[in-house]
């Protein structure tokens, strides 16, 4: 289970094992959101893709159909592209009710309407019961990158300003809670958001935007360990500065988990330059999704590669990725 | 099970439950086997994707991983685009080897190298043993449409004449003569392949091809019918022309399965005008996918929306879609 937790054992099955296999076919040498294509005429693309095995269907803020859109459509956005279209693929379960499967849908195009996306094509296939678990959905998307923009994790540098959109920690939680019967507060709902209006907002502000990322599985420890190893870069935050509503809180204190560690649905970090920071800021906080932005840290000089959180004591710690899986079936 | 098949239900499930449900953010109106968008710049892109279930995992001739590729090449190339980049998406069942992976993603490499197609984005999933089935993989697509090319099912017209690229049947029955532990002769191999080359060699002798379709879930039957019904024209077809060859004739007859009704993973049937037939067919028959192309019908003025196979015996047979699921899982 630990190989699709979204934290170290993912990534050593990319790097150990799809890369190697793939060989010269493959075009992924660096973990980022999306990949980039040059199509001639000036024209610049973004593609990725995400499978959804989320589990309850539906959850407090949303359900899968509705991740699945803005899940794809927030890996565009955090290359800085403007998603046009997006490809849906379900594996249906045999049994699987009609009316559950509308309801999805209907979410997705709603969800889809919300982001500005296109659903263009699709497939169905059904696997016999036991093979599938009601609905899993794949969705691949495409969008164009306006020019001049330039976002990815290599271009962290030391000075850079690291701001998230917002509290961390709820689409994670709210999952769990459900799934686990837990209740740590009614205030607990899925983040699930699409960012591309956010993102596009930002570089309205600033087009020189250095990396974005969206803390899904893994959460933003995943995110920050992931840009630092790949950037070559130190990280510094400040632990009591990261926004962590108090239900989340309490519920990781239960359940034994760090806020950073858990998943997040709509919101994301960014990496700019010191003197574009109070623009962005700003930028971000006449958002509704961005409404509560904050700074949290900064790319430092030393110890390249390594995230260090400063503790409400003074004192530091080193932040890992999650080795697996904490929080299984996520999104 | 039905509603995967490929047939009749599958069509239902989109045009009843999918379409209506995503609403305006569906632009999916008429059934093609790939999405094209405007990209400005004179920039036209195919966009398509598919999920592959098959089972067993490895079949004589092919691997899921080898399907997973050259299936969303062929999408595309259907739209006459020159494939160039997949994204995969993995779902993992807990348990799955390591080793099994390990040769499907090789094989997904080597497929890649073979279309001319880049691996440039991805995901895994992991889900619970007895949720997934060791491994389905999602592959989306892009390619470029050359200029001048438009080729649509609703492209087809009075006088076309209708070629298929080779010997029908393979793929369908050599997976489900594996499952079943029936041995019908060693040549049942499935004809998995890429059809982009072949595409390309078509469009060289004639840009103005005017349908292609690969008959997967469904067959030969499946795409006829869907052109006919699309174009609303009749399509009429020599039952004694299909280039079925005999082990597949033998396991259909044993099984009951019509060959026409059976997937093909490597075969293509385009539709050209009759004026450019002998160029196309010759071009066709000059590549080593295509060598053993046959023209098998023609699209008449008569019974639109319908296809009609003459028997052998003289007499004429109205050809079905078939409703649901012959054969489970096949892609």
């Amino acid at each position: 289970m630990g190989h699709g937790g979204g934290g170290q054992l993912s990534a050593e099955l990319v790097q150990h094992l799809f890369l190697p296999a793939f060989g010269e076919a493959a075009r992924t040498a660096t973990p980022t959101d999306a990949h980039v294509l040059e199509l001639g005429n000036g024209v610049r693309l973004a593609f990725s893709t995400d499978t959804y095995v989320v589990r309850p269907l539906f959850f407090p803020g949303g359900n899968i159909g509705e991740l699945a859109v803005y899940g794809t459509v927030n890996d565009l956005a955090m290359r800085g592209a403007q998603p046009l279209a997006l490809s849906t693929g379900f594996v249906l379960e045999e049994g699987l009710e009609m009316d559950v499967l509308g309801r999805i849908a209907t979410s997705m195009g709603v969800a889809a309407l919300n982001a500005g996306v296109q659903l263009v094509t699709g497939d169905t296939k059904v696997v016999e019961r036991g093979h599938g678990d009601g609905v899993y959905i794949n969705t691949a998307g495409i969008g164009l990158l306006p020019d001049g923009v330039d976002i990815r994790p290599e271009r962290a540098r030391p000075g850079d300003v690291v701001i998230v959109s917002g509290e961390i920690g709820l689409h994670g939680i709210a999952v769990l809670s459900l799934r686990e019967g837990l209740e740590f507060g009614t205030e607990l709902r899925s983040d699930t958001a699409p960012l591309n209006h956010l993102v596009a907002a930002m570089l309205a502000a600033c087009a020189d935007i250095h990396v974005l990322r969206d803390p899904t599985r893994g959460g933003l420890a995943a995110s920050l360990c992931e840009i630092a190893e790949t950037a070559q870069v130190g990280i510094e935050f400040e632990e009591r500065s990261l926004p962590v509503p108090e239900a989340v809180r309490a519920a990781c204190g239960f359940l034994g988990l760090d806020p950073i560690h858990v998943a997040n649905e709509g919101k994301l970090v960014a990496f700019v330059a010191p003197d574009h920071a109070d623009q962005v800021l700003a930028a971000m906080a006449a958002t509704d999704v961005g409404s509560r932005s904050t700074v949290i840290g900064r790319v430092v000089e030393g110890h390249a590669g390594v995230v260090v959180a400063r503790t409400g004591f003074g004192s530091t710690r080193i932040v890992d990725r999650p080795l697996g899986e904490q929080l299984p079936r996520i999104c």
